[in-house]
């Protein structure tokens, strides 16, 4: 095999030698034994188990917030009492400290795998703690990451954690290739977001021969293993001619007729802003406050709001900048927001606007400094709530914006119900923002992180499209703007398909900027419409994609 | 305080001593210690521990299935060694055994919930050994349900689990009250499927003292803490009038001007099939056959399926019998179908026909089972897929069923997208039945168990209302019928709007046959169109339902 196939998920091609993201250490051999003294022996797995106990705390402090609650209760596991009378026993019988550890820590998984339901998680904590301190006492590397080469590599695993990517950089990865996940998982968003090649859903990728050198087009999905000089250079060759004709296209937003559609960037912050800047944006579509918020154990004040916002507003003089008030719960859990109680599904459950109903206080501080960057700012402010699933909803949020002195406040739409009742939300909101990504979610009830319902996520789903329709209506009727800032607005055809549904700004990643706006520039308005209606007429999403590309026929040429 | 408010969802008087489901035993003494004989103190907290593993390890071989790996994995908490080794250090030091084992669990205790993310789950488990062995060792009862008394109790919670619920008859609880939980929880299936009345969503219910008098009406949400006599007199005598109005009405489901609406029973097995044929019901018109499936290592023989099914089938002589095929997965897993990962959020993931997908020899046998039942029955059988989100998983499932020899198969609508593709999946299934409960929780985002969820869960968001009208409508359009299984089903108001909306027959729990029988046999079907008509312009659950009853006179004179 010298080829895998997955689904491309953030454009671009890379090449580099291949490592999986490995949490593995080998068993130690079941008939192990120390050389007899046993003493010393008992003093070497005492001390394994209190480093990487020290390690793991101490790199705790360093990540703070969650993760470091995470790797605390892991410290605790390696320096559990218990665990320790256990492995010394064993020692005591005759057994090397390596595989008496990896006995003792039988006890304890045992336990937790037969406790069913939540065992997965806690059993690969302890796996780890186990693993590291095998590894330690073994002389072999600590599971995790590699460390950064010469050269970039390319990082394959079956799945990657938020945790495992936050800290790579383009300088130390080339590409990543994953069996798990979707195109609107993590590693795809943030993959986008550093510009960094991906495919996901690609089976066979955890299995790859560390070293090999891998070379991944994310646009077409491909990945060939030991490729040949010619197909490293076709391909890259391809892709070069590809970025010139994307280079070439500048300036504003606009249909071929010049209709114009505004394109913004979607920031997490000031250090975004660079990029977005770079790659054209005329200002930004979504600004996802959360990161703000996130890793600390109490929320910032108003004044570090401020200069954050600030940081955002003041790279776009003139400009649109639209913030989404605080979207904390589900996958983003904050320390000092806790939900009521369990949840079993975070997606449905108290999270987004939800909270804010909870914690209003959290909300009016977070108002009251963004209409203060606002009034200190030439940029054209916008506020949007996350996760609006009724009128009613709308009308308090909305009340509680303008209470605050923000001129326009709309929402987003990303529940089904806010899509099916957009004419009710219009009256009560100044616009409306279609978040795709929680939208295909719903709509499709398919968790954007699990990665067996790839299908079900597919952005040209009918269903979907089919609600985008309904809350563009529904702005309409009331001549409120509808924007799309979830990952659809990134797919250069699907672009022009929200374009002739009657979109009125598109928001993206900001390396996805260049090809919509060749994308846009290359067909008229009237052949968006032409696509968007054959795109609706479709049954399935491969049927709605081809129909609507047999209208755009200058995308072709492009290999976008 | 002598009264509570919460959301009657079961209906029907019930009263008696209020007992709230304990999970707590008082925390032992920090001061306690014991007579001086370290020796013996150590054996009675050794024998504790054992004993409560060991009744554990009991009650799990009786409970079998999930339940049992459940106990198995708290059985090994009692008797893990490092613990063991901590209670004892500390009886030497001079603690007495229950503060001892209290203290011991500290440890562990600490450890899972320092873990963040899934704690709550392992420590509740964690802490339930110990309260039982702190409980053994100070001569209290038990933590968990109390024993049936003389009078049937009114069971107060927090919230209640399936496992708490699933041993309670009639002939032992009175009435449920929950602190948590929506109209569609468990908590409220249960008790309507029992015939108990219920309350949730009620603020202090588990707060009340034990043996309280408690009189709950489980029609409008009041909870009454010891009622004078008049009170009890008064509420009994107009639930009395209620139940003679219902029991006059009888015969064939048809609105008052004649218009047929067939009533059928949501049933799980034969069992069911007494309280269905006693309130009237004209056949079933959802046959969850996943109770066949639970609780088990292996699934069931084909053998076994068929007699099961017969054991319905048989009931209705020429009657309809529509049957779900197995919906395991999220909230219902089974140990012989596991979910291919992790899944953050089960009723978003791999579920319904997204396992059979995965394990079609499962679908197979099912529906051959079912095709050979149909085949020595006179009764109508029909077959119908849960978790349909597209057209091509409709056009897969519907070709299976062909396959087996079965004549009639339909899919249930209960994703957003098989609602708003509904004219997609009419081309491929022969019925459609529209599943209200997991509609709502998608169309809102909202968990059906999450309790703060509330007012999202309402079967008269106009949304949900909206992709009812959408799936009527598809239907039509190829003259398909279209039944609503959900809990929507059984309230008399909303029953008449989806009889006005074209809804085609109507399916429910048994004890709300008669309610829902009443309500028709009074309204014309054009009064039911005017009604639809009323509650699809509001743009509240709370306006549309007044809209509603607005045009539904005869139902206030009925308290219903």
């Amino acid at each position: 095999m010298n080829a895998l196939t997955g689904v491309g998920v953030s454009p671009g091609v890379g090449s580099g030698p291949g490592y999986v993201l490995s949490r593995e250490v080998p068993v130690p051999d079941a008939d192990a034994r120390h050389d007899g003294d046993a003493e010393a022996e008992r003093a070497r797995a005492a001390r394994a188990l209190e480093r990487v106990a020290a390690d793991l705390e101490e790199r705790g402090a360093r990540a703070g917030g969650q993760a470091q609650e995470i790797l605390k209760a892991q410290a605790l596991m390696a320096r559990d009492p218990g665990l320790a009378v256990g492995v010394a026993g064993l020692i005591d019988a005759g057994m090397n400290a390596s595989r008496a550890v990896y006995e003792g820590f039988g006890g304890y998984r045992e336990m937790i795998v037969g406790a069913g339901g939540y065992l997965g998680e806690r059993a690969a904590d302890l796996d780890d703690v186990r693993d590291r301190v095998v590894a330690l006492l073994e002389g072999l590397p600590a599971p995790g990451l590699p460390a950064p080469g010469v050269r970039p590599y390319v990082l394959l695993a079956r799945d990657l954690a938020p945790a495992d990517t936050a800290a790579l950089s383009r300088e130390v990865v080339a590409a990543f290739v994953t069996e798990q996940g979707g195109p609107t998982s993590h590693t795809a968003i943030l993959a986008r977001a550093m510009g960094v090649p991906a495919v996901v859903a690609c089976p066979g990728a955890a299995s790859v021969a560390a070293g090999t050198e891998v070379l991944v087009d994310g646009f077409s999905g491909l990945v060939r293993l030991d490729p040949s000089p010619e197909e490293v250079e076709t391909v890259a060759r391809a892709a070069a001619a590809r970025q010139a004709v994307l280079a070439a296209a500048t300036g504003p937003g606009a249909t071929a007729d010049g209709h114009p559609v505004p394109l913004l960037a979607n920031v997490g912050g000031p250090r975004d802003v660079e990029g977005a800047l770079r790659h054209g944006a005329e200002g930004v579509g979504l600004y996802r406050t959360e990161f703000l918020f996130l890793n600390r154990t109490a929320p910032p004040s108003e004044e570090e709001q401020v200069a954050a916002y600030l940081g955002v507003l003041d790279a776009f003089p003139g400009g649109r900048v639209v913030v989404r008030t605080l979207d904390a719960g589900a996958d983003k859990p904050l320390a000092f927001l806790p939900p009521p109680g369990k949840e079993p599904n975070p997606a449905l459950g108290q999270r987004g606007l939800r909270l804010f109903q909870r914690y209003p206080e959290i909300m009016e501080t977070q108002l009251r400094a963004l209409a203060r960057a606002a009034a200190r700012s030439s940029a054209k402010l916008q506020v949007m709530a996350p996760m609006v699933a009724t009128r009613q909803e709308a009308a308090w949020y909305v009340a509680a914006c303008k209470e605050a002195g923000i001129a326009s406040a709309g929402v987003m739409i990303e529940i089904p119900s806010a899509a099916l009742r957009s004419g009710d939300l219009a009256a009560e909101a100044d616009f409306f923002s279609i978040g795709t990504n929680d939208l295909a979610q719903y709509t499709l009830a398919a968790d954007r992180e699990v990665g067996g319902l790839g299908m079900l996520h597919d952005p040209w789903q009918p269903a979907l499209l089919d609600l985008v329709l309904a809350a563009v209506n529904g702005a309409a009727e009331r001549g409120r703007s509808c924007g799309v800032c979830g990952e659809a607005a990134g797919d250069p055809a699907l672009a022009c398909v929200l374009v002739g549904m009657g979109v009125t700004s598109l928001s993206m990643a900001p390396t996805a900027l260049p090809a919509v706006r060749a994308a846009l520039s290359l067909h008229t308005r009237e052949r968006c419409v032409l696509a968007a209606q054959a795109a609706l007429a479709a049954s399935s999403p491969s049927d709605a994609r081809a129909a609507a590309r047999a209208h755009l026929p200058e995308l072709a040429g492009l290999a976008l």
